[in-house]
């Protein structure tokens, strides 16, 4: 049996362009003289479709593109996700199991994640049957990306009952250390199933999300022998020898069994060309994660350029690195707005920087707009002394500006800012929060410097000079100012912030870890106090297993404060 | 049997707060000689506590708090709502049914809303027990919110098996029209169980949402026997007579039953006094908990005072007055930012406005800010036309010159957008949309100027001055601009934006009612295209049951456009 995976970058609510992509697929698959092609979670509308999923016309438009698509698939089995819709209006997260023309059987979803940025028991009821698919003399297993990582579930149920080969089809996204999870479970349920097991996960960038792919074709032995690349469209097309091992088999009842096909065609085969997959380490899989996550952000919201300021620090100098790789240098234009603040050093960096990526720079002064605000203010802030107020007014200056190129020019604004500021609120409102993107938004600044060093590192130059690595950070907003006037070191800061965010750790826990309780305190008391700020911050790609996203739900309006 | 209902105002995440509230309206009850009271749903954490459920040690928190209450308990039953956890750390949203110092019995809740507002399904598991409570030779059904809402649920059990008094603990929040249906399901429960039915539900702000109270009691024919106040904390106390009605009792196994307190205390019980509550219409119910969501958010985040922009329109001005209303005059300051745009009339009517209102006014004009920035794009704008750019400046000098006075004197700063506005994106990110609260947001045009016209009335005085009700709306950012030059007369786009936002109707129904295609068509679309602005505002009152915030779960990045 030649089986196909269409590891496919769809986008949400773009059922015509989707259609498209499958199509297209279908049509090389066959080709490629597959017997069975199989898609990603929902690729007919795209994951997650959200609130789409009230709309009742959406359903239908959905439900009328599997119909067409059916009609294009022939001597082929195509198993594509889509949302199906029983009699009473209630919702599944479905598979279609297409033959000749026809969609033979669905499968429902029976395990609907609902925690972390999953909320799929919002919009779906689980689906109960056992079903075994009948394709070419083999017996097929078919379920959906959660249903295979829950103990007694459907697999279980399917693996009792003996399958030849296993089918998956996932909508999963990445975050640091879940490509190598996801093999492994796989290869336990392959081992457990004694069964070949196909999973065809979706690629590409969803608001916060970004689905890594990594698709996989698994032996009954648990041997990878197929897999789709990392973050990039791919298809995998191998030989499956079903009839190599021989397995006990329970029968079926008349619902159980459903027959999709009952020989495959005998179309001649192509001989296959077996591609070799480089791996990565997890820093370049976090870099490359991040750089689909922004591309499929700008383009799927229909921009073609970004604009982003370049202070001469870590943070934008990184931002700029990942906008070139994502959209191409002649696409991202950087600002400089240097304040009576700003040292000669970082203007002169931001220059190399931005001569090293082959990218615009523009340079707006704020001074004057700064003093006109002072002015402005005068009276109202007479005989107080200057403190944070005027800082932010800088930051919310150079906001606007950003703001107005992108107004005028129609460019995205990129914001700059990572995880450990965006914790403890070391941000402005309005200012350096202003922008439709936050690239780096979840990752900590121990990792910052991580991925700039491996961005210099695949150049073999200091495309980020070396002395923008060097330097202490600092937000330039007075006179000597850095970071560390206000935060722990970054190192401690980020190991609190790991702990309390990611892990949801205690105040007596980190201490136990070894930190000092008066830091520890200091920065909880931060990420509380800063809520509301996250909550008018711009998405970002979310690479750890909690961002400040769809798996961050806490109340702004929140008097718990746990103090020892 | 003398109940007491406590219709408490509880804050998320303040255990001890909620704990001192608890205690004093035990106090009060058993002062008052009541037999049970009853408390609203969660009321020892707040609800809805979200992702605090995630961190272990809040949980412990809650169960200490919950056993210390109970320390208190004598001469009274008490059923408090809390988190339970049990041995594999599985939480249930709960009520604790207390006697004498002992938490006797708890019941968990089975139904558990995961749709709109609600995630309940991302935290709790659902409880499967049938327990009946034995209070005093009577019998007791216990079940929480959701639990009465659903068809075929516990309640249905409760009853079949039959009670003499079912008890409701809720958080139920406030939507135009959800007191009335709150009353009539409860009837209807009432009368099919023939039983008498007490439920408290919850009062106060908590982000977007407002719980209204609205706690009530009724006899077993469905008559309304007590109420709780609308939107303000509250204790009813009456006397039931159990005795009145013989009913069929099922038989209990002995873990169905479950004695609380085999009898009442004996003591002499005070003569209650009936308070007669006065009933609203619904623009005074949107008023009045626009009014407490307003406050609650401000105080319960600890602020005192407010700022906003006075632009001698309609939004600012009922934003303005909903500010006095909640927090007092002497906390409300406003600000009159000027430009050359700005006219004699909309200035001088912010003045009258903030002398009705008894508020201070500051005016800030904005014109040499404008123009600095002007001078620093010179060269970038060179050779262009003037278009929104422009506009968009002056709104954000406008937010960041309120932010600056937020930041100097630590006030909060209200935003005045309206729903109609920020549906279809008419408002400046980081302009008009900085604050930290959006007061109107779930408020449509011509809504506000229905309460503008109450608050007026109410006063029987011009408060709002007519110009400003009289005058055709703009933003005031370019000569002689009116809101209708973009838009289509308000009365219509609500239509449509009832219908497509509140009610998800396609464009098809919405052309079935009568409105034109093309006006339809583009309004949908500046929906479509504004998400990624609201995704950055502020919260603000949900007083609709479709708001823009957790009920509205879009995705920014989308491509289902539907034209025809």
């Amino acid at each position: 049996m030649r089986i196909a995976l269409a590891q496919l970058n769809a986008t949400v609510g773009d059922l015509q362009g989707n259609q498209r992509k499958i199509l297209s697929a279908l049509k090389d698959a066959q080709q490629q003289g597959a017997d069975i092609i199989v898609f990603p979670e929902l690729v007919v509308c795209g994951y997650p479709p959200e609130d789409l999923l009230h709309k009742k016309y959406f359903i239908q438009h959905n439900l009328q593109s599997i119909k067409e698509i059916a009609r294009a698939v022939k001597d082929i089995v195509a198993i594509i996700g889509f949302v199906d819709s029983d009699r009473r209006k209630h919702l599944y997260n479905a598979a279609a199991l297409i033959h000749d023309g026809q969609i033979k059987s669905v499968y429902h979803k029976h395990e609907l994640p609902n925690y972390g940025v999953f909320d799929e028991k919002r919009y779906f009821k689980s689906g109960t049957q056992l079903q075994i698919f009948m394709v070419g003399g083999y017996r097929l297993g078919v379920n959906i990306c959660e249903d295979i990582w829950v103990n007694q579930s459907v697999y279980d149920q399917q693996v009792k009952v003996g399958i030849d080969l296993l089918i998956n089809l996932s909508s999963s996204p990445y975050n640091i250390g879940k490509p190598a999870a996801r093999q492994k479970i796989l290869k336990e349920r392959a081992q457990k199933g004694s069964c070949f097991l196909a999973c065809c996960n979706l690629v590409g960038g969803q608001d916060e999300l970004v689905f890594d792919g990594c698709s996989l074709i698994l032996s009954p032995q648990g041997k990878k022998i197929g897999q789709g690349r990392f973050c990039q469209e791919d298809m995998i097309v191998l030989d499956l020898d079903l009839s190599q091992k021989k397995k006990k088999y329970s029968r079926l009842s008349q619902s159980q069994r459903q027959l999709i096909c009952s020989e495959f065609s005998q179309q001649s085969k192509p001989a296959l060309s077996q591609t070799k997959r480089e791996s990565m380490t997890a820093i370049e899989r976090m870099y490359y994660a991040i750089v689909l996550g922004t591309r499929d952000y700008i383009h799927k919201n229909g921009f073609e350029k970004v604009v982003l300021g370049l202070s001469g620090g870590i943070d934008s100098s990184l931002v700029a690195a990942i906008a070139v790789d994502a959209i191409g240098a002649e696409n991202v234009v950087g600002v400089t707005m240097p304040s009576c603040f700003t040292s000669k050093g970082t203007r002169s960096d931001a220059g190399v920087l931005a001569g090293n990526l082959n990218m615009r720079l523009i340079e707006i002064p704020i001074e004057q707009m700064r003093k006109s605000y002072s002015v402005a203010l005068k009276d109202e802030f007479a005989g107080l002394k200057e403190d944070i107020t005027e800082e932010n007014i800088q930051a919310r200056i150079r906001g606007n500006i950003l703001m107005a190129l992108s107004n005028k020019f129609g460019w995205l604004v990129l914001t700059t800012g990572n995880k450990s500021e965006t914790a403890v609120g070391y941000c402005t409102l309005y200012g350096d929060m202003s922008g439709g993107f936050a690239v780096i938004k979840d990752l900590l600044k121990t990792k910052v410097y991580a991925l700039a060093h491996f961005f210099n590192q695949r150049h073999r130059k200091a495309m980020i000079p070396q002395s923008i690595i060097d330097r202490p950070p600092t937000a330039e907003l007075r006179q000597g100012q850095t970071d560390q006037d206000s935060l722990p070191p970054y190192a401690v800061l980020d190991q609190i912030l790991t702990g309390y965010v990611e892990q949801h750790k205690s105040l007596d826990q980190l201490v136990r870890q070894g930190l000092d309780r008066n830091i520890v305190r200091r920065v909880i008391e931060l990420v509380d106090l800063s809520e509301y700020k996250r909550r008018q911050a711009p998405p970002g790609v979310r690479i750890t297993s909690r961002a400040f996203g769809k798996d961050w739900r806490l109340p702004i309006t929140n008097r718990y404060r746990y103090k020892k």
